[in-house]
């Protein structure tokens, strides 16, 4: 499939930015220029590139098909920069598109996926949600997409946020709790790896059941005994006391609620 | 490997007696009974592995050489039977050994896994924890351990209740965050499908990193207009809400701690 879109311009330097840059560089597309308030971050992404880079949006080049705006939502409420017709996009799971409608050609190209600037990652399955304010432009990031990933759909800006909601549970949080085991078993000298089988079975179970068909252990079981008894272990561990004993109350709740 | 260990007797009829007793039976040990309180569970239970059962515990048989309690960490304290000099064990992460120290040799044996009485699991890697009232015992147990998974380890009762912990917070808390997910996209009429991909993500980013250096996301970057803007759809969840506030506010402090 062919691209209209030859020519981009990233602004932003965070994880999003940099993921999409570098996945749009590799697939043969041209980064020509990196924007970025903070210094230090906009040379290092456009020297991984070896393109050009600015701190001032006022000298963002006018040279380029697309402009994609991976900055933080506070920071895109406050953006202005003049493109002309240009088609301009935010990566935002959050944000509504609405939010551009001061430029021509607008839309969202939000990726599904947690990035770190460190780690690549496969763009292949990654769901990609596009939303954008013409035809004509939803059909050039469909295009656009395409070269990325399988896993395209149209999205609009609600869907998109209950979509960024449950992202927030299944990663960050998630990543947190596994933080807590670490940082736990760290303190008593047993090593994180133990878990991962645990961790794997975990995301394994659900290719063929609804997350509540597989709950276990003891609050699904109502096993008071064995939460009192963690829960004076978390004793020294204040804030992740307090965690363990809203979920477990939820999932006891949850499974047991005439008792 | 041989195993002195030929005839089992499980005590129980939940996840972890379901499965060990099916993976028992598979690697070809004999399973020569199933006793437990509940009429028909433990039917269900001898029935699939068509073997005798008692809901009696008077009625356990002596003619085994291993007796297997999977049973509630309540009942442990409270059950009591005469099995001579025959090995006993729980397989209870939390509870710890000496609650058996009325017998003559006892032990534990804690598979570190989520279980489901109706989805197997394979037992290769998952870590199978041990500790005896002796060597002999200890032997013994890691000889039968060793024919069902190659990750072996020998963990005292405080360390295993750490495990424990670790394993509520990795798995169960995970997976009801899992469900939250799952409800809430529901309810919008988007598939839980759409996660997939970045919960793999998530745990693929494990082999080569620690959780907490590659935590993303809203309360990492300390972006309250994301926070606040998805506490206001979670008002319709109170119950969620709370957990997103908890869990995003202790995120924040983790890395945010100067501001």
């Amino acid at each position: 499939m062919e691209s209209v879109i030859k020519k981009i311009v990233i602004i932003g330097s965070g994880n999003v930015a940099t993921r999409l840059a570098m996945e749009f560089n590799r697939i043969g597309l041209e980064i020509v220029q990196i924007a970025g308030r903070t210094k230090n971050n906009t040379k290092e992404l456009a020297n991984k590139l070896k393109v050009p880079f600015t701190t001032s949006f006022d000298e963002i080049t006018k040279n380029a098909d697309l402009y994609v705006l991976s900055i933080s939502d506070d920071a895109l409420f406050n953006f202005k920069f003049s493109v002309g017709d240009k088609l301009v996009v935010h990566t935002s799971g959050t944000t509504p598109m609405s939010v551009l409608n001061g430029y021509s050609n607008y839309g969202v190209f939000y990726p599904l996926q947690t990035f770190s600037k460190e780690k690549s990652v496969s763009f292949d399955n990654v769901p990609i949600c596009l939303e954008a304010s013409s035809e004509k432009s939803l059909e050039i990031l469909k295009d656009l997409a395409s070269l990325l990933s399988k896993n395209i759909m149209e999205v609009n800006s609600e869907q998109r946020r209950i979509l960024h909601v449950g992202a927030v549970f299944v990663n960050n949080f998630t990543n947190h709790l596994y933080h807590i085991a670490d940082e736990i078993l760290k303190d008593f000298d047993l090593p994180f790896e133990i878990l991962k089988p645990l961790i794997e079975e975990t995301v394994t179970k659900l290719k063929n059941h609804k997350p509540d068909e597989v709950q276990t252990g003891p609050a699904k079981r109502n096993d008071q005994k064995i939460i009192q008894n963690h829960l004076s272990i978390l004793d020294d561990y204040p804030e992740y006391q307090k965690i363990y004993r809203l979920l477990s109350e939820q999932i006891k709740n949850k499974y047991h609620k005439d008792e």
